[in-house]
């Protein structure tokens, strides 16, 4: 896209300030319609170093009022963010409904590093260019403005630029060791680039090339094509987009109605396999954390199947500093302002942890679909963006394993009646879990519809059967240790 | 405390079992009874390398519900973190109101390895000692029950644990070289440990010594003291407590009445000291980078005082990569279910960067105090803790300028009304602003005290004079200037 790029024709002084007032006026008219229109805008800045990303930035961000952006500035990521997927650092910033942010430099710069450096080898910069398309159709299918520009200058522009601040004492030290080394490695560095513009370069968010020579003028490309940009997605709102076909290796599970509930185990059998498999799994805790592997483990299940007692067999056996329990209720305010994964992006486990949801992601495709919380498009949607999101933790490493707890509906009767007498238990028993009973049939449409989506092979799911809870506390416990096992 | 400690007496194995038990129920009824009083309980877990606290912790947890408490395991500070107060990692880290968090080793840990290894010199060590009696005392008093355990074993003890692990394949990475050199180091440590234990122990978050060697007495001297704790919090809920003679030096400020609103600007004088001053804090904003000093600016003032706008050309000056604007409005239900600073705490910029705070803390002494979002007891408290916060961030190197923005109370008419009356600015004027108008001689009331009484020598308040905007404008750039050369 570099090498075969168009440079714009620049127009005279007296029209460049024209337009650049009339753009400027028009961006500040859009805040207030993008709040209104809870139109949320991903910003993305990326470019050759001295390219004035961030002077410019410095010029739009005039125009609007605090309240409604923020500014991210990209750095190599932290020991901390080393030890997340990815994609996480980017994902935890994407911007509330309403608002902009801007990013200055951001996934591409990482990726592209990567290559210069000989970090990443032609197999993971695929898988990392996945990632990438997955992530801003992700975010433009669920409303997201996303807007991407280049900086482009030439190597003479550069040099030049480098010159000059080095001069300086007051700029010297903006020059980094890696412009430096840009600049000596420029046309290295032009065919990554140009390689990756093309690899993302999708209509649903495009790059924008700007001719940075010219700081006016890279302004003014740069507001022209963000108002152009937020013009047309603002006539788009509740807009619903293709459903994409899945493209994931999938494993068969069965109907919950085929499921044999009658699986029991005798007190005695239950101990002493507790005991066995507990005293296992906290050895192979200790080994997890060793190789620094995380874990994800997600439960659902009807109400009162008994996720709790079940999550308490499990975290028995680890060490209270490597786990988190994540209980996850309805989202507050910020997070339903944000695409409905970034909730769980923010509870990610680091390395060798393991984190266990109880309730997960999958309220898309059940609670939210079912209670009208979401467009039917959205959930359709939401099937493939977890299978995706779970691809992204796969590939980072994680073992997941996720967990249906099944239970008949005469034993909720049974256990909610006896929550409702047991004044210890009343807590767990609301208004809710009974309106949810009357919603059965259509939840258990749901499950079946989601079970048959989500099993991936890499993250498939595992049904427990909990009308006997030992039963199913020792079958989770089996099955925990058996995915560790695998990756160990 | 160490030195002199009376160990208590082990019970038999059948009583301590029995207590066990007991204690085990207590704490598993309280979990429900600490979520309806909505009490935040803040366990800190301090103690010898291999004593046992994580797997004590392990124990402890399995009798509560994985809502109701968060595990947080305290490493050595990452890089990002260094970038902040030493408080910080600790002061994000506090309950919601009606759950526990546990902390593996908290700021005793910190400092004591500090003082050790000759980092905290006897100064710094004293200031870290006031200022995390203040952090205990902010939170106790606001509120949360703070309880903190010391884990002891002997040194023939610790020694022969360390052995046994290290000769196990499986739990010899559990060593760190910290424990051992701990170990070789014992009577020193003893000495800090003790100093440390002395300066903390405070009735109001008071240290229990737990004698470690055995492992079920330990639970249950840890179980039986939480259990007690939490009864006795339980009883004191909505408890007032005893306001704290200011112990800071404090700067005169005038009264609002006093202030002289004439002061004005002609187009001409605005346009070329706005531009000379906005050169200059650009400037000298690259070297707050460089040295790594941190600014938080306070904005507070009358509804349509012009704060916006004034903080707009402060951040003319300014790269947009090197500061953040954080417009204040009510909290969200989890910052409302924190102590009131938090989210603050949370918003600190990095060492080398700006923060820029339109409205801020002080609302606990104005809106909240007004509207009766909290106790009588509550905001008189405000206005020490609030120094104490201030305090923080000027012994962390902070420059800290705080503004208060002033027009009479016809100004403000005529800008509402102007606001009214023009489309594009009707979103910045809402019925409360028109209620908060009605009040305005209480507000100026509470003004006045909170400008008295929080006024300190680190960190005064300055009044803009704002019926002309110019005026205000350039006299803030000129007080950011000033007190930004003040520390370079």
């Amino acid at each position: 896209m570099l090498k075969n790029w168009n440079k714009p024709e620049r127009p005279e002084e007296e029209e460049l300030e024209e337009r650049l007032q009339a753009a400027r006026a028009k961006l500040s008219v859009q805040q207030m319609q993008i709040k209104e229109h809870k139109l949320p805008v991903f910003v993305l800045f990326e470019g050759w170093g001295t390219a004035g990303k961030g002077s410019i930035l410095g010029k739009i961000i005039k125009e609007i009022d605090p309240r409604f952006f923020k500014v991210a500035t990209m750095d190599i990521p932290t020991e901390e963010e080393k030890r997340k997927p990815f994609l996480y650092r980017y994902f935890v910033k994407i911007p509330e409904a309403g608002k902009f942010c801007f990013l200055d430099s951001g996934w591409m710069d990482e990726i592209t590093k990567g290559c210069l450096h000989g970090e990443l080898k032609e197999k993971q910069y695929k898988e990392r260019i996945d990632s990438v398309k997955r992530f801003e159709r992700q975010l433009t299918d669920n409303g997201y403005l996303v807007m991407k520009f280049f900086f482009h200058i030439s190597q003479n522009e550069q040099k030049k630029r480098l010159k000059g601040l080095e001069k300086n004492e007051t700029t010297s030290w903006r020059v980094s060791e890696n412009d430096t080394w840009q600049n000596k490695h420029y046309d290295k560095c032009l065919k990554v680039y140009d390689q990756y513009l093309s690899d993302t370069n999708v209509s649903t968010s495009p790059w924008y090339i700007v001719d940075a020579k010219n700081k006016k003028w890279a302004q003014l490309q740069v507001i022209e094509t963000l108002v152009s940009g937020i013009e047309t997605a603002l006539k788009n709102s509740a807009m619903a987009v293709p459903l994409l076909q899945n493209v994931f290796p999938m494993e068969k599970v069965p109907k919950l109605s085929e499921i044999s509930l009658d699986k029991s185990l005798t007190d005695e059998e239950y101990k002493r396999q507790l005991k066995e498999l507990q005293d296992r799994l906290g050895m192979l805790h200790n080994e997890l954390y060793l190789k620094k592997i995380p874990v994800v483990i997600a439960y659902e299940g009807w109400d009162a199947a008994g996720k709790g007692g079940n999550i308490k067999r499990i975290t028995g056996a680890l060490d209270p500093r490597g786990y988190e329990v994540h209980p996850i209720a309805s989202p507050e305010p910020h997070e339903k302002a944000r695409h409905y994964l970034w909730r769980f992006w923010n509870r990610l486990p680091k390395t060798g942890h393991v984190a266990i949801f109880d309730r997960t992601w999958y309220g898309r495709v059940m609670v939210e679909r079912l209670e009208g919380f979401c467009s039917e498009n959205d959930w359709q949607r939401a099937y493939n963006e977890i299978n995706e999101f779970e691809k992204e933790l796969s590939d980072w490493g994680a073992v997941i394993i996720k967990f249906w707890v099944q239970i008949d509906k005469d034993v909720q009767l049974e256990r909610f009646t006896d929550r409702q007498n047991t004044p210890e238990k009343q807590w767990k028993i609301t208004e809710e879990d009974w309106r949810n009973r009357d919603k059965w049939d259509l939840y258990e449409t749901a499950v079946n519809e989601m079970m048959k989506k989500t099993s991936t092979a890499y993250a498939p799911w595992h049904v427990l059967e909990s009308n006997d809870k030992k039963y199913a506390r020792i079958k989770a416990l089996k099955i925990v240790i058996e995915e560790i096992e695998k990756v160990l």
